[in-house]
């Protein structure tokens, strides 16, 4: 980043710049959360109005074949695969990112057979270590949840699965997915990444780790709309001794031959449960569209340059009022978003988005800022920065309206 | 039904008739395959515009609040609650029913332990027997199927869980859920009913049966659309102890505190796992509607009124063509569907989606026929029955493009 140039000057010059065209903004608002749910791609509202009235209205039940319904777990896997550096039948799209992880937890489980032990970051995001926990307290396993410094030690001969998040959730702090990989490797262990911070933000080479298995979300980075439907991936060599509990009727080898005999289908299929969940899958299509346009390359970039200059300003302008980084000082380590540690942080970030300013709260300090390469402009960053110095200098954040938790936070 | 009276005079008399006004059916179609994708609603179209273009686009995140979407689960469960003779609190909707079935298979062992029995039906959906055998396979339990005859008395002392869909999906043949209900507790067992083809189209009395799980289908008659959302049921007085596998974090106590440890939530928003489908919900939210503006007797009522006609006139009308009739007789003892056997039942069936009716097939040699009271008129009835005569009289079957399965039948 040139540092002396302006927001303005270095929105001309986004090589990216033409895609925030491509999403239907509302007036007014610099959304600074597409980390916890993307915006709306314009191209999604004709898609959608097709899919319900034609697809669905017109078409009826013949469109599971005519308008290839039936496919689409696999054709959004292949289209999700490059951005993760894996082959198209290593990805298939199904269920939540929830259930996703308990379908690898236990398949993982089973291609390491003799040995108990899982370990996880404390810390991790919730749902990660939730479906750990379940797993933990059903079967004969042993969860190992430690603080981040003391991940990598932990992992032993008895380990049998190492489950992490690329990007924390809260802190944007991300972990070298090559290097961890490696060592749980050595170790004899596997890995399973949770990419939901990672996927259309930040590079990932899935093939190039030797990475084992993986799950995603659709609904951050990849705009595929509210709890849009998650993928996982299984390495390719891992694929035949695949098993997960799961055992619904799509992942059978022949779903409609309406056998009584499960059996497995032959590809990743055989990740599949139930019928898919055809609307959610036709949105996030067209948001995955969106991230296939973008050079990961430069969508990095772009997201170091927003979220350092975001850094520069907070410290430049925002003196005294007693925030701190709560992400690393080290672009490399960071995913697309920077937190800042505040005590008033939930009446402060409500304070803000009441300004036309969207991040998000993380319990119980965290003011979260997602910048998300393909709309985000240094411009928006500027404005962010200079909302929360006025949110902060005229004390807006203190109208106890800002006070009262609401349901989601 | 007034024997006498003219199909058109029955649609003339028919206390439902201004329902079918709210769907949007295509023309030139007669649509008797809502037991697989129910059509259309109006209402979805404009409500589904809203959802992706002002919930979505304009809202954004700040809609789990403002829009209500974090609610979505616990809504719909008891919007749908008075269709099955549940109360608001005993139904969530939730994932697939696949997935739905994997929950609830696990928690009824848990609930009736000492016992490792699960007992279930040949022929039943497959998706129910695969995830059963999917169970059985992973954990210690022992998995009984049996020809529908003998599944009652299979049900003994070891028996934990019998799990039963109350419509079969290919012959329509319903079982007395009361009556096995009773049966089941009887012998200490409980029983988890599927009511995927019963749900919107059959009285269902959960509670004056003594129920204790169910799950059921959104995309069927509550027209919710392509691979909508699933529904569960758990009876009040199981619900303390009730403990399923998929340990998401929308089952927390408490998912935005997003602490490290899990905590099920008090009420049944613990059988939920990850985040809801929205889009998908809210679809199923305007199906739900329609089926709450119509009695259920009524419904009931105009089903067997239907389905005795098609036989009827298919009994008068189609000699000598090798149909046999694959469903029950007595129409107290079938759902919504009449099911015809043919040896050449694919072929058929294509050639009659041609012809504008669109009926489905079921493997190896079923033609299923499914009367959704709602919008199937008295008049579609004799129109299908005299274009399947058409077809069988002008060997319309014959054509070979009628002989190539399609990826999903």
């Amino acid at each position: 980043m040139k540092q002396t140039m302006s927001p303005t000057q270095l929105d001309q010059q986004d090589p990216l710049r033409d895609l925030r065209d491509q999403f239907d903004l509302p007036a007014g608002v610099i959304y600074l959360n597409g980390n916890s749910l993307g915006p709306l791609p314009k191209a999604t509202k004709e898609r959608m109005r097709l899919a319900v009235e034609k697809e669905w209205g017109e078409g009826l039940i013949r469109s599971w074949n005519s308008a290839d319904w039936v496919n689409l777990p696999q054709r959004l896997g292949a289209m999700i695969a490059p951005l993760i550096g894996a082959q198209a039948d290593e990805v298939i799209v199904a269920d939540s990112t929830s259930v996703n992880l308990f379908k690898l937890i236990h398949a993982g489980l089973k291609l390491n057979p003799g040995r108990n032990k899982l370990v996880t970051e404390l810390g991790n995001f919730p749902t990660d270590l939730y479906v750990l926990q379940g797993v933990a307290r059903d079967n004969d396993v042993e969860l190992c949840a430690l603080e981040r410094e003391s991940v990598i030690d932990a992992i032993d001969e008895q380990t049998a699965l190492v489950v992490l998040t690329q990007v924390h959730y809260k802190s944007g702090e991300m972990f070298d997915l090559a290097a961890v990989t490696r060592r749980a490797h050595e170790r004899g262990a596997l890995v399973l990444w949770d990419l939901s911070h990672s996927v259309g933000a930040v590079p990932v080479d899935l093939n190039l780790a030797e990475a084992d298995l993986a799950v995603g979300c659709g609904y951050k980075y990849l705009n595929g709309g509210p709890g849009a439907p998650s993928f996982l991936y299984v390495a390719r060599h891992h694929q035949q001794r695949f098993e997960q509990p799961l055992t619904g009727w799509f992942g059978h080898a022949s779903p409609f031959a309406m056998s009584d005999e499960y059996e497995p289908a032959a590809d990743l299929s055989r990740a599949l449960c139930g019928t898919p969940a055809v609307l959610g899958c036709i949105a996030l299509e067209e948001g995955v569209r969106l991230s296939q346009q973008a050079q990961m390359s430069l969508v990095r970039q772009k997201s170091i340059a927003l979220s350092e200059l975001f850094i520069k300003l907070v410290n430049e302008r925002i003196e005294g009022y007693g925030f701190e980084l709560a992400s690393p000082v080290d672009a490399q380590k960071r995913g697309s978003q920077v937190s800042l540690q505040h005590p008033e942080a939930y009446a402060v970030m409500q304070a803000l988005i009441a300004q036309g300013v969207i991040g998000d709260f993380r319990a119980p300090n965290i003011l979260r800022f997602g910048f998300a390469p393909l709309y985000t402009r240094f411009f928006d960053v500027e404005r962010a920065v200079d909302t929360l110095l006025e949110v902060m200098r005229d004390e807006l954040w203190r109208d106890p309206r800002f006070q009262k938790r609401a349901k989601v936070t």
